[in-house]
């Protein structure tokens, strides 16, 4: 099966749930630039979420450029991902409207290692059917930073709950931080 | 005519549908996770809706892999079934929103079953277009999943307004988990 | 230039104002069907704008199946036409909730005549920029059906304003019919 | 690496954005014409932050067009611009809901100002990457047009604030009016 449109209908969830969570920014009815104030904390979350799901966006780009087949099975785990991340709105938004509640918190970093797991599942459907030789394959193999990620997750859900919310964050930062360059192993891959 | 720009049309129609349906889960107000509860009913119809837009566009996909050209008629087709689609946002919501209430139920029902009648009938143009002994129409003969889904969707429909929306809900849950795996009568055809 | 971003975008803004039509159907409150019957007027200018946007992306689709390269000036027309478009989801809503009456039904009227004088743009653009002999030029020479349905719209919106919100429906309603078909002229010209 | 679905997201992205916008228009409640009357300054916001998305998507599509490949700053360069332009839809309702009052006009002016800053970024990455003596690079070469625009939005920013909304307003237009024509610099290079 052609690997088209898969992507662009991938291309298009994320296209959209980028965009909508923007309407979590309520235009405030106050005039003066004082009427912004308490929109921080929901604008620092969108911008988090706006990286986060740039990241995905990037790195299944990324993915799927070492992919030249897909099956039923791929279908269905790339729905999965999908899923996961049409959750990021919600619970960026409730973090957003609680300014960094502990529950918030907590949630949106499940939220978060969800869609990990999720594109865990994704990539291992995808080695599996093109092979344990296959560019993708050999490009990921190990995959220390993909399961790196998993654990700095749940680190910062057990910090969100134990220490404070802010702990939390600071793990779901600096994973954003570490994905921020797409994978520089698929990027040889691709340019071999 | 090309297919190219049906596939790309519905792929966008489908990927906003599946991401507005999110909306619905409306942020809470209160920050334990105690203000989530009340969500859980808008969050199950959520998750259901989901997998079956998820298993249109699979079945979608798959049938246009099998098809070539289209015509005037099979765009007509193709937006008859966007809009009952369209609708499946409105009625989760309603669902949702009314726990599952007899009255919601089954409109929710009949929604789904007329995207069902929908997808024959495109199904059923997209054969005309094609001819009776094209791939298409050889992968999909006798249909009898299609036609056992139109009838479990009516035995859900009686049974959620003469017994319980919960029996309703059953027959509904049973037909998507039947249509989970993406055709493989049609994967088939295409690996030939 | 090429004319495949061009589409991909057109079909990008117009699934989304297609869809997000859907949104004016707010899910209400009560639980009964009864709770549904006020929604009736909203419901129905809903399937009418939504058969509309449908067929303007019908013929989008067919006029530019007979195009090959565009310039700035298509680039320009077609956001026009996006323009008019994008404004359907506002006029249609406050008809549906005003159940018809005679401002919004007349507002409604012009975003339809505003449409598609900016359709008929786009068209002489495309043909300007094929030239007079081009195949697009060929299938639309004439073009009775464009002229007669302008001609339909002010005569609704007269209809509208001096006898009564429904006679000027019936005047929408009646190029909707007429346009339902995409153009058979241009459907030929792709045969040959 | 391709960059045909950085092309796909850029669009749907774009896509997005300019129809949610139009959200922002919320149904009246009266029913006459007159109830039309405040959404002016809020359609006026509209149409000029519609000419804006659709000069940045006549712009990038030309920008692609003179490139070939890309790389992974690339990709972070253009979910940068896609952040800033995602703000438009806040910024504008902001701005239209106060009728152009002095702080939303200059929070409005900044969004512009960083929507450029981030479009001069990704032009200058694309640039590197391809290149001194790619088409892109010399059909841009100099780019008066785009620092003088970076100057406008700086005085129009200092009008705003100092002089009053309108005054700022002017400048904010002047821009638009002069970037209606996508550039000609490209529009030269792909034909040759």
């Amino acid at each position: 099966m052609e690997k088209h449109r898969l992507e662009a209908f991938s291309d298009g969830v994320i296209a959209v749930l980028i965009t909508i969570m923007v309407l979590e920014l309520k235009v405030p009815h106050g005039l003066g630039l004082a009427a912004l104030e308490p929109l921080w904390p929901v604008f620092l979350s969108y911008v988090l979420s706006f990286v986060y799901i740039g990241i995905y966006w990037n790195n299944h780009h990324h993915m799927l450029q070492l992919t030249h087949t897909i099956n039923g099975k791929v279908l269905w785990a790339n729905l999965h991902l999908l899923f996961w991340l049409s959750l990021v709105p919600f619970t960026t938004g409730w973090m957003g409207e609680n300014h960094f509640g502990q529950g918030p918190t907590i949630l949106y970093g499940a939220n978060l290692l969800l869609c990990a797991v999720a594109y865990t599942v994704l990539q291992a459907c995808l080695i599996r059917h093109q092979g344990h030789d296959s560019p993708l394959a050999r490009a990921v193999s190990g995959d220390v930073k993909g399961k790196a990620s998993l654990l700095m997750y749940l680190l910062g859900l057990l910090a969100a709950w134990l220490v404070a919310p802010w702990a939390g964050l600071a793990f779901f930062v600096a994973v954003a931080l570490v994905w921020l360059v797409p994978d520089p192993r698929i990027e040889k891959r691709i340019a071999q």
